[in-house]
């Protein structure tokens, strides 16, 4: 259970297999976010039908409505909203940081009020895995704290020891021998400070480690130096996972440094504001161009989409501000992203990833390829 | 080319096929709604996993945006839409004359302002036809007048003279021979004017004839009269259809009355609403009651969202508004007025409708099944 098994290598990036309860999932992977239990708009089915593996569901948002109870109920997740396969659930910790203002952090943990009904509710290390077991992921997440950017190094550093006893609590709680419990490194986009939580971290020889702290507003240049220099620390046969990163750009210059795992909201989202991902960058769905334009949205991708719609009948749903336009762009973008994965695990397993990535990026950025997307290619994948 | 078959009967209740260039339907049926070219969060194939045979399209929308020469030039509504059935299209008068004081009616058609962009735009009988044509549906409407409710019995009277002179216009506007123009029946709810707006429209000899200008505010006891005298005099080799009608209890008793065709948006808008639709009657996903049940919406069901979903899971959706909510509920109630015809054709072709219609009515109406439902099945389907 948990076996995480590298099969190829190229440079720093690899493909594996990571072994969960409810299936074998290919790594590296990009998880579909399902905040509240659905992928906004997308059906299981479809799910399944873009090549999605693992999906991510929110904690605090499940906790707060409709309860984990309700969702336990059902069997955890997988009888809840109806999709087969593995889950992975966050601690929760991210959400309640981000209401800013409106909550409190202690030693014992957070108080906050509930975005559903402004009630006052206290999260815990150990109330964060209870959550979590009632809802039945396959690998569920240590309850941290994400200190906001920019935050006084000072600050960083007290906040990410106390994110190591709070995983301490975390390990001491956990009682689900079904449920993988992944470690987060935290550190902002400082060396030392991401050395230090790696020290404290590491030991505790959790089945998986995540990356938390970035994409919170930093620069590339602040974060990719901090991605790689944690990924290269991370145990070489545990899945890595960089949480909440999922542009098309960052999935790929990422995977060159050793990440596995992804999920972001950003293909969904997105897709709801009528932009649609391609290889020649996000087509705008509100401009003129797609208007009259009888192609698909990519004439490379499979998705029920591009297979089925022009631009223009799509770009005709969004200005009718039709339900379907959100829907097919969310399931195009999520076959996209699905689609590069694979098509990075390919180039991997043929060591060719240097040259894929590299042709990928100057398609991507029309020529333009930027520093920090070529340092994380030439340091870690020597042609 | 647009024969219509009788295959049994049962009183004035009738099963039938109806060919049109893009395959055979079977009546009674119903017609889902595509409005702007897209029946709401619904897709095609999801269209035809529900049994949908023909769908709905409207004139006035799709003539506003994105135009019909757009539309056109995808080979009409099934490159457009990826529908690969048979189309309808109303002719753009309903919706035209329920603008209101936005539109000025003269002999010549109708002049009124775009809800799109603000600008003046015309609607006459040969515009609309032109308009048809470009969309390229399978059966296309006259363009009639469709008076509100109340109006004075003179104004129905000319009113309908005009939708006479229209018809007319709209015949030798006709051009495609893929095409069957239906013509309309008005009248309101005067049996005296129905007879004479009968009198002046048969002789027209179109392919197929529909009942208009009822469900416009009208009670069922003003209503069913209505319907019951026009359906007896329209022909009985010919479809019927009744314009804008798609309730469950209209649906079943105006089948008694001899109607083939319906469409309405009830099943996606009270679906968008949070209504599912059973034989228990309207079941309220907002209430209390069904957010902690785990039997699907509806044990008899065999539709996606039965398959797979509790209606614990979907009254959440519900309440967290997400997308899938809407999608599911409208997916389940289309599917539940698909259902519905397909089991009043197997009980009219057991010549068994009235007991199934009776029995139907007993549990939808909870035991007080209303007067006017029970004349429609007394008059037509003798036990």
């Amino acid at each position: 259970m948990f076996e995480f098994e590298v099969q190829h290598r190229d440079g720093r990036a690899r493909v594996a297999t990571f072994n969960t309860p409810r299936g074998t999932v290919q790594t590296p992977m990009f998880m579909p976010v399902g905040t509240q239990g659905t992928v906004k708009g997308i059906s299981p089915q479809e799910l399944l039908d873009t090549g999605s593996q693992m999906i991510l569901a929110n904690t605090y948002h499940l906790m707060l409505r409709p309860g984990e109870h309700l969702v336990e109920a059902h069997g955890g997740l997988p009888g809840f909203t109806a999709y087969p396969g593995p889950f992975l659930t966050d601690s929760g910790g991210f959400q309640v940081m981000s209401l800013g203002h409106m909550r409190k952090i202690t030693e014992e943990g957070v108080t906050f009020k509930s975005h559903v009904d402004g009630s006052v509710v206290n999260l815990t290390p150990e109330r964060s895995i209870a959550v979590q077991e009632a809802l039945g992921a396959d690998v569920i997440m240590a309850f941290d704290e994400c200190p906001p950017y920019p935050a006084e190094r000072e600050y960083i550093r007290r906040s990410l020891e106390r994110t190591v006893r709070w995983l301490e609590r975390c390990q001491a709680m956990k009682s689900r021998e079904d449920q993988a419990l992944f470690a987060i490194v935290q550190g902002g986009i400082y060396e030392d400070l991401r050395a230090l939580s790696l020290d404290l971290t590491l030991p505790f020889g959790t089945p998986g480690f995540a990356i938390g702290g970035l994409a919170v507003g930093e620069s590339k240049e602040e974060m990719y130096p901090a991605i790689a220099f944690t990924a290269k620390r991370l145990p070489e046969h545990k899945p890595r996972y960089l949480m909440g990163v999922g542009h098309p750009e960052d999935v790929v210059a990422a995977i060159a440094l050793g990440v596995d795992m992804f999920d972001c909201v950003y293909p969904t989202r997105t897709g709801r504001f009528g932009y649609a991902l391609t290889d020649d960058g996000r087509l705008n769905m509100n401009s003129s161009g797609p208007r009259t334009q009888l192609q698909p949205l990519d004439t490379e991708c499979d998705c029920y989409a591009c297979r089925h719609f022009t631009r223009a009948y799509l770009a005709h749903l969004v200005r009718a501000e039709e339900l379907l336009a959100p829907r097919m762009l969310s399931l195009h973008n999520i076959r996209y992203l699905h689609r590069l994965v694979e098509r990075a695990r390919a180039a991997i397993t043929r060591r060719q990833f240097h040259s894929w990535a590299q042709a990928w990026a100057e398609r991507y950025f029309r020529g333009k390829v930027p520093l920090w997307f070529q340092e994380a290619l030439e340091t870690t994948t020597p042609a």
